[in-house]
């Protein structure tokens, strides 16, 4: 698929990469993809190879959108500058936002990242409690600054884990089965008592709606209802990190927290919101933002920016006016139907949230995670012009998340070459 | 100068911003100004009224500059997406930036906040040293995440100041006098003998190199060399933010810790590398890097993306083609010169580091910070049409750090403005 030029080619630029951003740094697929074009749900590499892309949330209204291009465009020729002067647009940007949430939340702060919007949602958490402790999942990720990193099960942070972290198993519909949530309540009222044993009391149970990272385990409308009722009698609060399932990837609901049916205490979003631009938030009640800005004084230079908030804007007016939410049921009903027609040995569970699934791979009954075969898999997709990855504990999950654009007659691309790529496939022995 | 209508539109939208943002969220001067408009060193507000910008360093290159708008327009168009995929643009800039850098820095992470960039460096220097330890100045500021608000002075963080985190005194050169720096580093061996003590250890001293928050005290080259044998000494890590001062802003040189004369370890940067755009950066030498990288599992899902990537290739075009470092100095000594020739009772000092300026306002021999009076003049000056602000410890500083294309002949409209305000603002009894 590659030819010997271009292989060369990319190999020159992986070394310049480890010379210039040093070793170790993550790359896609074994041969790593030079991208140089996005269009929709489509991208090219450098030697004009087309693929439709079933992995990236970012380019969530799809690559480029000319609107949001304009937006960014106008706006940075207007005037690009920081929130200590007054500006309609990121006021506008907020209450439009906000108009997609209950729960009493109609407040934001704007910032650059996820990670940014996580880290200010732990001290939220911290102010209004008077207390630090906080839980989230054993395989779980919600950003990369240190007070975030130390929720993250990918590397063991730098000095170990904070002794006010707890973290609790993940939830894995497949091996441990756990249908309406009580297994996992159990887990976190274990986790609060230990805080508080240990004096630091909880803040806050931070967690993925659909528990994306965890591997898109199986949970249904309910199933968190028994953890809330521990995390309340404790008083602690509840940050429903809605940077995956958020913006209308559910179909069914805008917001992964209300498609599981819980009330959030703080709501975080970063990646999709602007369709790449570096914008994120967290959107709480107002009591809890009093609280938190009078215990912080809180600025982000580049949130909430004019030209991030034109950013914003226009992505929510494609997600409104392009009826992206409800495409994405649409889709995500035929994509269900397709992967559920999937035939292999190997395959052991789909799961699905909205416009977002996962395929599981295992080997015997013991439920082995195939995780090798899964890599080949994903290699056999990219040559096929398919890009899509891995997820879970054991990376033996198939991560399909396309942005929302993406069709039934996509999706169908999709299933055909999952098909033609699962026969083609080696098994191992 | 504000008619009643507009300062009526301006008292809305300053409750619209406390019902969606929160109370105590800042802003600038008594009347919040609302700026519509930017264009090199001038911007506009709502009511058409100009002002003459001599206090954002974020629009560096000049407010909306034309190429770096069409650089951001253009790639915007063609590709946004993550470093996980190969593309050339992160790599050319790198590679641009790094060539400024000496002392062996030749690596970068991007990321998208100059409080992620620091957060980042904090770790380099723990998993370099594998000592937690940190020194920063006491009256400071380096960053809104929860690691590296724990440096800032302004208001203490929740659960307060971390026991591995040191503040030793701000240099003051008009009260505490310490003209080679002996002062300031005999802290600095205080504070790590402290470090040593409580189990910590030294990992790094985190400074900027003009001291901007600390009201921009007078230090001259060589000032920080016995700072650095001592830090040295104790095998700790020294981290220059540049945020304020990098990228020619010192006029003499490109950064901050050449003019001082030092040899940081790790050098971060952030808002005007990219004019407004969320950027930020660690850089480093690669020793450095690849033992963050194998501590740590870094990626930054904004950070280094194709559209960053190109405005601050702009930037770093404009700065260099429109000779803007040299235009610093010429400018920073023409208004130095203005400054020094300002004659008001309470004006005390006048500092400058480049195109960087604090003028300070005591009364009295005991030199009571003139706070009130400086408040009155900046709100004097924004009145007149100027916008700048206040510095220091006792907020009674006047600052003065406009874009870089500012002029002499802007100089000079600042400078007669200043002195008609001077004249015109009451002094205290």
């Amino acid at each position: 698929m590659t030819d010997l030029s271009d292989s060369a080619r990319a190999e020159t630029m992986a070394e310049r990469r480890i010379r210039l951003m040093g070793p170790n740094v993550p790359t896609f697929y074994r041969t790593p993809l030079h991208i140089v074009r996005g269009e929709g749900v489509w991208l090219w590499d450098a030697a004009g190879k087309r693929y439709l892309d079933c992995y990236n949330n970012v380019a969530h209204v799809g690559h480029c959108h000319p609107r949001v291009v304009q937006a960014i465009a106008t706006q940075a020729a207007v005037l690009n500058t920081h929130t200590r002067y007054l500006h309609e647009s990121v006021l506008d940007y907020i209450e439009r936002l906000t108009g997609y949430l209950g729960h009493g939340i109609s407040q934001a702060i704007l910032c650059c990242t996820g990670s940014e919007a996580n880290d200010v949602a732990l001290r939220m958490a911290q102010a209004v409690t008077g207390r630090t402790g906080i839980i989230a999942t054993d395989n779980t990720y919600h950003g990369n600054t240190a007070a975030t990193s130390a929720l993250s099960s990918r590397r063991s942070p730098i000095g170990g884990y904070p002794a006010n972290v707890r973290r609790v198993p993940a939830p894995d519909s497949l091996r441990h089965p756990d249908p309406d949530g009580t297994i996992f309540a159990a887990h976190v009222s274990h986790a609060i008592a230990e805080l508080d044993r240990a004096g630091f009391g909880l803040s806050a149970l931070m967690l993925c709606p659909v528990f994306a990272n965890e591997g898109l385990s199986t949970v249904t409308p309910g199933w968190l209802d028994p953890t809330v009722r521990a995390v309340s009698a404790a008083g602690g609060l509840l940050i429903a990190d809605e940077v995956q399932p958020g913006f209308g990837r559910m179909g069914s609901h805008f917001w992964g927290h209300d498609w599981l049916g819980f009330a959030p205490d703080i709501v975080t979003v970063g990646k999709p919101m602007a369709n790449g631009h570096p914008v994120a938030a967290v959107l709480t009640r107002p009591d809890i933002m009093a609280t938190f800005r009078q215990a912080f004084g809180y600025f982000n230079t580049f949130g909430g920016n004019p030209v991030s908030a034109a950013a914003c804007l226009a992505t929510l007016d494609v997600i409104e006016d392009d009826g992206l939410q409800a495409r994405a049921a649409v889709t995500a009903a035929h994509l269900m139907e397709r992967l559920h027609a999937l035939r292999h040995p190997l395959l052991a569970e789909v799961r699905g949230a909205g416009l977002f699934f996962g395929v599981e791979f295992v080997t015997g009954a013991d439920l082995t995670p195939a995780t090798d075969f899964v890599a080949d898999l994903v290699e056999g997709m990219v040559e096929r012009g398919f890009i899509l990855n891995r997820i879970g504990r054991h990376a033996n999950t198939l991560k399909i998340r396309p942005p929302m654009p993406f069709s039934t007659d996509h999706a169908d691309l999709l299933a055909d070459a999952l098909e033609d790529a699962l026969r083609a496939t080696p098994v191992p022995a």
